[in-house]
């Protein structure tokens, strides 16, 4: 039943090597089914990851269908807010990062909101054109799970950030989306460019 | 009729890494025969790219002479581009380069060019001496390709940009170009670590 | 006798690669046994230690209880340090590090300490929550090794620091633990993750 | 009589990753027998060599005593300086580096050399402490080979330089030695983790 996550373990591999899951943070899923959403383990070294070690949950009840073979091992903390993005935007996986470049994004927010402009590279956004202007919102980081579901919520409804495959949490990183495993790693190579290019454009 | 692609393939893999072509972006091209050019697949992971993905294209007339075998995928959008500098360069190949370095590098454009001095590494372009004065033409980004090539194609014409290699799109990136591919490569590296040295020598 | 020292050889690889043990410098060690502590050697390309290159330490009165197969090898520099690591904070393993972000950060050191807060990564140091202001001993390099372990055994006294699973060596890098291989790891890619924002963030 | 190569062709391949011999630029020698040195090929991709692209050189006089396998190949430009090197300094090994952080060290030059002191890191260096103020030549880029022969000598046999492993070439990159090729690649990893560190902390 874990059929799908062995994609899943070898880009978390990957973007462990460029920073984006250090220090057994971050997060991915897929949906492998309707209403059923492949989930990576909380608290563990991402790029390690392993098919067995992942968990089936209901996109709509957030029950665990499928439990990993560790016992010792619990789903992602992420999960109610891929939960809400899967129902939302019908993503069909969801990256939630810990780089640096997006905190540091997150700290240039106006408005609760960061504005991209003048790249091609927002091409790679589905929908977007080079010459928009992109706008990503930015919610606040809450200590409470529940609480940022509700901000992530509030971001998800808000007609200014219909474009966006992005929710930026300051001081903490970001979660970035796509219709499917591979949208969602081009969107999550495009937004870490688009976080660079902030920095370097601002120094 | 794809013979030529596997080191395409390896060169991507590498570029990916380095972060020149993310997102799904970029492209590469190697003249195979005369008049017969392979060209890479539009808006594909560039590091997963096999040999049964790429085009055979007429460098005359654009025509398609080879599909690949994924009847989903199109020749890459740099494909006129391409052609264009095979036929005015006699490149034997061409990158696309999604480099933040090369954006960066255009951004410190003075009237339509930079220019890189003071910098050994400059003796890695073909004809070039490391005392040189070397202009690189930085054109306008712009929506629709028929207007890129013109404006590469009036870059390329210019007797001041005689001894370049390389064209910087402004907010895009660069095209960088050698006889073969592994002038290419030479060129490729080259240009990407110039554009690094614009970068920390203003700064 | 040098079981579990694949797994060290193994991380200092992927450190190495991290640039936090360049030039042969930098050191590792995990507890074996009660007492018996695994110790890296000194002065050699920690990206190719082998198991056979470690000595098994006394951590009580450091007398050395297996040596490397090598005769030419001795036990790391740092095994003082390691030893009081492991005796005042029952530490399962210890990285030196020899990071210039390390250094970087102990360049901004105020009264003794760097303060790090408002970063969601501090979650994944043991103990600390996100909200939490988490204070850093800074102490100062010294040339002989047994001033060192004073200073270091005077920092893990004092309560201002009891959060912490790291001290920084100021002008040298720092020293990182948990209470066993996995947690140090996951210490060592949050602290460096928390010395780089901390450039980042005053740039 | 190509013996001692697959090292150096490893090493070259690090080398690259890590961008010190982009562009086909770079070297590497080791001594091999009394007299002969092993001498990597001029102008190709460095991450690539075999040890049959190699050559055997004379220390003493320069002749080519073993030639590459390719009859297309000629020994690196930097032979002179190589030569120089192990005869003057008894070196076993150099590195010829291309790094962009060799360049910009060589920038803050004062009166013909950099300083660095204050980093625990100068105990890479063979006979240097922690607390030495250490003094690295720089010498100004030439245009003919033999012109840089004459400066490197003449920094080799200054006294203030006595301490030092490594000559910096103004605008072009560093020569890094040491008593074999082990040393040498301790150093080179020491001397460019000094080179970043002169830049962080200027900026």
């Amino acid at each position: 039943m874990m059929a799908g996550a062995d994609l899943l373990c070898e880009l978390m591999r990957e973007y462990h090597r460029r920073g984006w899951v250090s220090g057994t943070g971050g997060g991915i899923c897929r949906v492998v089914a309707p209403e059923r959403l492949l989930v990576a383990p909380s608290g563990v070294h991402k790029e390690r990851l392993a098919p067995e070690d992942f968990f089936v949950i209901s996109t709509g009840d957030g029950r665990v269908l499928a439990v990993a073979d560790d016992p010792g091992l619990v789903p992602s903390e992420c999960t109610p807010v891929f939960r809400l993005i899967v129902r939302l935007r019908h993503a069909g996986s969801v990256l939630h990062s810990h780089a640096l470049s997006a905190v540091l994004a997150g700290d240039t927010a106006i408005d609760g909101a960061v504005t991209i402009s003048g790249l091609e590279m927002l091409k790679g956004i589905q929908g977007v054109a080079a010459s928009d202007r992109h706008a990503v919102p930015v919610v606040q980081n809450t200590v409470r799970e529940a609480e940022l579901v509700d901000e992530v919520g509030l971001a998800l409804g808000d007609d200014r950030y219909g474009s966006a495959y992005a929710v930026l949490v300051r001081d903490h990183g970001a979660y970035i989306w796509g219709r499917d495993v591979w949208e969602a790693k081009r969107h999550a190579e495009v937004y870490h460019y688009l976080f660079d290019a902030l920095r370097e454009r601002r120094s």
